[in-house]
C-alpha cells in the first residue's frame, strides 16, 4: 500500500491508458501505461480496468483518482459534457462528472467546445494538457498539437478563445497507404531532412496553393522522374504538414512563437514547417504537461488532500 | 461476320473495357462493354480478351484496331510512351504502339505527359476525349473531366498546353469511407441540391480556404448541432469538389465555358460548383467524344480502310 500518494492521474485516450499515482507536491510515486484505450473497451470495463492498474500500483482503496481524454466521450465510461470557449481552463474541474460503478471518487474532466457556427470543433484531452501549461505560466500563447488529428489553440488569459482540428495525420495513413500514390510511397517514411520535404513545406506556403490539386504530382514525378519512396513520403508530409500550417500561420502572434506539444518524428516535421514559415517553435512536454494539468484539477476536487498536516 | 466493318474501337480503362465496331462513317455497328479493366488482367491476358470481344462481335480476323487508355500504360497489355505537352492531339496516331500477340493489327494510342518541373504530370485516355473534342470543334478550350481522378486540360490550337489531376473522387471515397469522418457521414451520398453542398463549395471559393483545416467541421457538426448523414457527405463533396473548382478557376477564360466531361450524379455535383465559381458549364458526352477520338486515329492509321472505293 502507497500511503503517501495524494491522488491518481490518468490520461484515457482513444489508443491508451497512463496511470501516474502522485504525492501532495506531485512527486510522481508509480506510473502506468497500458494500450487500454477508449477505443477497446466497452463501457462496463472501465472500473474494472482502472482498478486492476491502481492495485498494481498498490494505491488505497479510497484514493481519488482524476480522468482526462476520452474516456468522458458520449461512447466513453460516462459523458462529461464539454466546456464551451472560451473556455478558462483552471475551471474545468467545475464540470467534472462522477464516474460510476466504482466505490472510490473518480472525476472525469471534460472537452471543450467550439459551437461558433461554421467554426464547430471538439476536443477531449488535449484541454487537460494545456491546463498543465496555464500552470506553468503560458497563459497567453498559440499551441500547435500535431498528431493524427493536430490541434491549434489560442489561449488568453488562460481560457481557450479558439482552436482548430486539422486531420493531418489521418490523411497522410490514408493517403500514403490506401490512395493510388501509395505505389509510389511503399515504406517511404517522411524525414524532416529530406530536401523534398522542405520544398513541399515551401510550396504549400506560397500564395494560391492549393492541397488536392498537388497531391498527384507525387505520383508522376515517380513515373516521369523517378522520385524515390524516400522523397514522394517526404513530399507527401510537406505538403500536408505545409497546408496545416498556412492555414494556421494568421494566428501566430508578433513575439511570432508557436508552443509546439508532441514528440519524436513528427515534432521535428512540425519544427522544420514552422521555421519555414516565419514561427519560432518551442518545443513542449505533452506527458509532463497532461500531468500537471491533471494535478492541479485534482487539488481543486480533492482540497483535503493536499492540505497541510504539519 | 460482319464485312461493312472499318475498324474496332477500344477504350481500355483501368477498370472498364469498351468495345465498338464502326463501319467506314463511324456508324455504330455492335458495341461491347465488360469489368475486364487493366487492373485485373495480366500482360498475357490482353490479347485473349480482346480476341474474345471481336469474335463475339463478328469483327473479321483481319480488322484492325485501335485502342485507347491505362492499356498502354507500364504494367498495361504494352508501353506506349507519353506525348509531352503541348501535346498535337491530331498527332497522337503517329506514336501509337502495335501491340504484341496478335495477328490482327492492334495499335495501342500514347497518353500524355507534363514534364516541366513542379506541374510533373500524366494522363491516359483523357487525350483520346479530347482528341473527340477536337474532331467536334473544339480546338482552344478549357475541360473539367470529374472521377477518381479529376483532369482539367487547357486546349489551344488542338492542342493540349496544360492539364492537372486532382484526386478529388479518391480522397471523397477514403474520407468518407474510412476516416473518422465515417462515423458522421454513414451512408450519406452527397447530392447537389443539398444545401450543405452549396454552402461547402461557397465556402471552399473563399480566399484563404484551407481543406484540411475545414474537414473536421464535419464531425464537430454532427456531435454539436446533431448535422445528419446527408448533410456531412454534401457537406465533404462540397468542400472537395469546391476546393478544386477554386483551385482551377484561374484557368477560365472570359468566355466563362468549362467544357465538363463526365457523367450522372458526379456531372450535376460539378455543374452546380461551376456555376457557384461563375464559370459557364457546358456538358458533354465522354463516351461519344472516346470513340471520336478513336475514329480519328483509325483513320489516320489504317487510310485504305476508309478510302471510296466507288
Amino acid at each position: 500500500m502507497n500511503d503517501s500518494a495524494a491522488v491518481a492521474l490518468v490520461d484515457w485516450g482513444t489508443s491508451n491508458l497512463r496511470v501516474w499515482l502522485v504525492d501532495r507536491t506531485s512527486q510522481v510515486l508509480g506510473e502506468r501505461q497500458s494500450p487500454e484505450g477508449m477505443g477497446s473497451l466497452t463501457p462496463d470495463r472501465f472500473a474494472g480496468v482502472l482498478e486492476a492498474h491502481l492495485a498494481a500500483l498498490g494505491a488505497s482503496d479510497d484514493l481519488p483518482v482524476v480522468v482526462a481524454g476520452m474516456a468522458g466521450a458520449r461512447a466513453g465510461w460516462i459523458e462529461a459534457p464539454y466546456v464551451e470557449t472560451p473556455a478558462p481552463l483552471g475551471d474545468l474541474f467545475r464540470q467534472a462528472v462522477a464516474a460510476p460503478g466504482v466505490s472510490r471518487r473518480v472525476h472525469i474532466l471534460p472537452g471543450v467546445c467550439q459551437r461558433q457556427a461554421g467554426g464547430e470543433d471538439v476536443m477531449r484531452g488535449e484541454e487537460t494538457q494545456l491546463l498543465g501549461a496555464v500552470e506553468a505560466g503560458l497563459r497567453d500563447a498559440l499551441f500547435c498539437m500535431p498528431g493524427t488529428h493536430s490541434k491549434w489553440v489560442s489561449l488568453e488569459d488562460g481560457r481557450v478563445v479558439h482552436f482548430n482540428t486539422v486531420m493531418t495525420g489521418e490523411l497522410f495513413q490514408l493517403i500514403s497507404r490506401q490512395s493510388i500514390l501509395r505505389l509510389s510511397i511503399g515504406e517511404g517514411r517522411a524525414d524532416d531532412h529530406h530536401p523534398a520535404f522542405r520544398s513541399a513545406v515551401e510550396e504549400a506556403l506560397t500564395a494560391d496553393f492549393s492541397l488536392t490539386t498537388r497531391l498527384f504530382s507525387i505520383r508522376a514525378r515517380a513515373l516521369l522522374a523517378g522520385a524515390d519512396e524516400a522523397s514522394a513520403a517526404a513530399r507527401l508530409s510537406g505538403l500536408l504538414i505545409g497546408a496545416e500550417v498556412a492555414a494556421m500561420r494568421t494566428f501566430i502572434g508578433p513575439d511570432r512563437r508557436v508552443q509546439l506539444i508532441g514528440s519524436g518524428a513528427l515534432n521535428d516535421l512540425y519544427s522544420q514547417a514552422l521555421v519555414l514559415a516565419g514561427a519560432e517553435p518551442v518545443p513542449l512536454d505533452g506527458g509532463a504537461l497532461v500531468r500537471r494539468g491533471l494535478f492541479a484539477a485534482a487539488k481543486a476536487l480533492y482540497p483535503e488532500r493536499f492540505a497541510e498536516t504539519a
